[in-house]
């Protein structure tokens, strides 16, 4: 079995990025907090470096590397965040990147990672596709894989938004999370476990890629069913030391409609005046869907990202 | 000649208005200061209450008027956020408000001030309809009338901005606004030069409705144009009170084409994760269009108000 990160690893994580993200602010909404009869703190990492909290755990694991394993540069492969994430690491510690992307990535992020500087290679849509085609690259290469979530050192930089939250919400009933492959969800279990055993964490996750719920439930890893999500950051699947930490530390993954995401997303966007993706509403819409867990509660929700294709939004005739 | 308010009415505005707003952040952003040459702070009062500054103005004229004055109720006209404001605080003193609306007025503000309980009253898409009409309401209803800008209260209330930008970055150079009535504008200019008096105060308005820019120049009130511009809320013209001020402490009035408008607006949104309106960004508009004013400057914008109607974005076929 793999080593799996441990809370000591995210203080030491937070340490290490430090100098390379965002402090993210806590926001609240009394329009919220109203229409779900809850109290929310949301961390808001659409705000974080890159647009997302994924730059967390990639400054994480570029900046733990060995010089030498510095020195031959690094790959991965991503839907999106992940690849910018990456692509920023690698050019702060100015080692090459390569990032396997799938043909249908929102052009907004591809600009992005080209604009790091990082060498894009294409593959399909399918999370399968991708994993096969990276495998090439590092074959071909000798580079350092950074898989985007099943990482050690991605999983332990994640757990440092909980870990901000905390320090500055301490008593929280619940903390949620979107969950795709499982890295944001078990860096956060990590955090809250450690220093508020009492608070529930929850997954979050649409009811089109159930995989992660399921395999909560029925103790084993499934594939990712490859159906649509207008979340698209979250259609890919537990790995083997994302899942043990999760099985271990999440009360519950619940799942959400595709059209509770588009309203979180568009509620977000029109009440707090912020951008967020709609991975980052999957949480938000859990709110309205499953009213009965969250109503009388103190409940944190990690705003996972606000990268956006501002030419094709979720509520417009053809979506995202 | 009418009274005019001085630094001291701002003062004691921020004191009645501080139960009913929020002390709004100044957000700093590396990629747009990297892209303008300059140290921009941007007190994002699309943040505020209703979303937009207009709540302070509103706040402290209703919170000013006398118990007889309030027991009347209050009535204005607006192109949409002075309406949320007015319904807004009238609800806070459980007072009754009647708002004269342009027909035209985005959908999103009309239902606002219809959920804060104020009666409507439509009238055309023209500021001089509007006044006529609410001159009819005035004779009909004998309830107090705030204008949206021209009022000595409002223009007292809408300087708290600036009075707080100025506590958080006491050394800027330059502070912008974007003018429309003036009630900012003025207030504005109010706070920056009591409180540092060689920090140039600078109004920005769209090139099509250049009314503030010409009446500056020219030393008189020139009456609006009437043409379109996207920032819909600039479709106004400046009064007898904001006027005086402006002319006395602001140093200039820049204009900015309709495309840059929504350029800056876009941009805002891309890279900083947080949603403002048209008239928020003609600030922004101008230091793209006149970078030899503000090259190597410390800058701090009123980012204006964030009420925009998601379905109609201006970037897309359409428009707003």
């Amino acid at each position: 079995m793999k080593k799996l990160p441990v809370f000591d690893d995210v203080i030491e994580a937070a340490g290490r990025i430090q100098p390379y993200v965002q402090r993210t602010p806590v926001l609240t909404s009394r329009t919220l907090n109203r229409m779900t009869d809850a109290a929310l703190f949301l961390k808001a990492e659409n705000f974080q470096r890159v647009g997302a909290f994924k730059a967390r755990g990639a400054c994480n694991a570029v900046f733990a590397l060995s010089e030498d394993e510095a020195r031959r540069g690094v790959a991965t492969h991503s839907s999106g965040n992940h690849a910018q994430a990456i692509a920023y690491a690698a050019r702060l510690r100015c080692i090459p990147a390569v990032v396997v992307m799938p043909e249908d990535a929102p052009p907004v992020k591809v600009a992005a990672v080209k604009d790091y500087g990082a060498k894009i290679v294409w593959a399909g849509s399918n999370p399968l596709d991708r994993e096969q085609t990276v495998k090439t690259v590092l074959e071909q290469t000798g580079v350092v894989f950074i898989h985007p979530s099943n990482n050690f050192h991605v999983i332990a930089g994640q757990g440092t938004a909980a870990l901000e939250l905390l320090e500055e919400v301490p008593d929280l009933d619940i903390v949620m999370t979107p969950v795709g492959g499982g890295g944001l969800l078990a860096g956060t279990a990590l955090s809250i476990k450690a220093l508020s055993p009492r608070t529930r964490v929850i997954g979050t996750e649409p009811e089109t890629v159930d995989d992660a719920a399921r395999s909560l439930r029925d103790g084993r890893i499934y594939p990712p069913t490859n159906a649509y999500t207008v979340a698209d950051g979250l259609r890919t699947f537990l790995g083997d030391i994302s899942f043990p930490i999760i099985s271990e530390h999440v009360s519950d993954i619940v799942t959400v409609r595709e059209g509770a995401i588009v309203a979180a997303m568009r509620l977000i966007w029109e009440r707090m005046k912020i951008i967020i993706e709609p991975s980052a509403a999957v949480p938000v819409a859990a709110l309205f869907e499953h009213p009965e867990l969250f109503c009388g509660r103190r409940i944190g929700i990690i705003l996972s990202g606000g990268n956006v294709d501002l030419d094709h939004l979720p509520w417009q005739r053809g979506g995202l």
